[in-house]
């Protein structure tokens, strides 16, 4: 009984490392948004410097995953969630990552703002959609629900609507953007939407580790003019 | 014994997948990177409408390592492969994705090409390059050689050395790049440099399944005015 508790324990671990990776995912994102926003160097700088965090914790999860499919005898539920870690936990690395790069871009036009006025509300509504991802996710890591991590993809569409109106007012003649600030904004949208697409992804496995059943896929989507690549 | 000899044949097939998967991933970024090159549509469609092929075998082999998982207790490199299978699955479907992304690109500005004259040769550079790495991936999954694997890190050098130039390309005067091809270089930019970090991702695991010992990080990097993101 004690080998069986202690197997528990650290099934329970799993779920809790994956849960507090979500929320490093999430608050880098917290921030590294701010960062954008604000210019705010020092912030950036915290963000690209934590982003080590997240990998350290990831391998560490990785490690323990591979320790019990070694040792233990998972099936069904217990299975799926150790097969689902690995590359869930993959996922919300790269969200990290992917906010660092959020972080990166602002540091790279310190003092200046690295999204010009116009696109500015754009860009941080993709922010503030990002985080609200990353929160539900959190949140169906948290309490097992699987009503949580469904609604996932239902909100990366306000991603996907924000991006299309991100380019929209890039190529708006008012705007007046140069090659630069194209190079810039398009590769932030880019980041924003990979962040949502990974967040939508460890949802899906999410839900698939609890109710033994995948979540509808979504419809494919296309190039930036017509939708999103 | 029947049993023993079935479980190898099925780890054999497992590495034969992901060999497939790879030469699946590396076949569509020829042919993406050729509807690019040549602006031509047909090709283009076919790789579009070829990607969900790599994603029903990743399927499939995800469904194989969990019942390998749950039928038999692999230790050492049957684990190793195992659990290194799934990521790296998922990497190379993610590989095909972006060759798609590539040839949707091309298909967004036909019958004109999306990649501007003087930044054409760079961009083509770009595609051999992600070609390369995946036929590298593909060769280390087919010989089991760990050498192999560990040569694609060094072979990503090169896409950042083109990345950089097809920046500094585009926010050259005499280039005359307009936001419109600004938009579309920097996404297909960070779609081969994504393809290649998947290469190497995918080529890590590999060697770390052949050898249980981790390929030594190459360093950070960053912004793309420094490098890339």
């Amino acid at each position: 009984m004690q080998a069986r508790s202690q197997y528990h324990a650290e099934l329970d671990h799993v779920w809790q490392s994956l849960y507090e990776l979500a929320e490093l995912a999430r608050l880098a994102m917290v921030r590294g948004s701010l960062a954008l926003e604000e210019a705010d160097l020092q912030i950036a700088e915290q963000v690209i410097a934590g982003d080590v965090q997240l990998d350290t914790r990831r391998a560490e999860l990785d490690e323990l995953v591979f320790t019990l499919l070694a040792t233990q005898q998972p099936v069904a539920t217990d299975l799926r969630l150790l097969t689902a870690t690995i590359p869930a936990a993959a996922g919300l690395e790269r969200m990290g990552d992917l906010a660092a790069h959020v972080a990166r871009a602002a540091r790279l036009r310190y003092p200046d703002h690295a999204v010009p006025e116009p696109l500015r509300a754009t860009i941080t509504g993709m922010g503030e959609v990002a985080v609200g991802l990353a929160a539900d996710v959190a949140a169906a890591l948290a309490s097992r629900d699987p009503t949580l991590a469904a609604r996932v993809p239902a909100g990366d569409e306000e991603m996907t609507r924000l991006h299309r109106q991100m380019f929209a007012l890039l190529l708006a003649e008012h705007t007046g953007a140069r090659v630069n600030t194209a190079i810039d904004v398009s590769l932030l949208g880019r980041y924003f939407e990979r962040y949502a697409d990974q967040a939508v992804s460890v949802a899906r496995r999410v839900y698939f580790v609890i109710t033994a059943e995948h979540l509808a896929p979504v419809e494919p989507r296309e190039g930036w003019s017509g939708g999103r690549r």
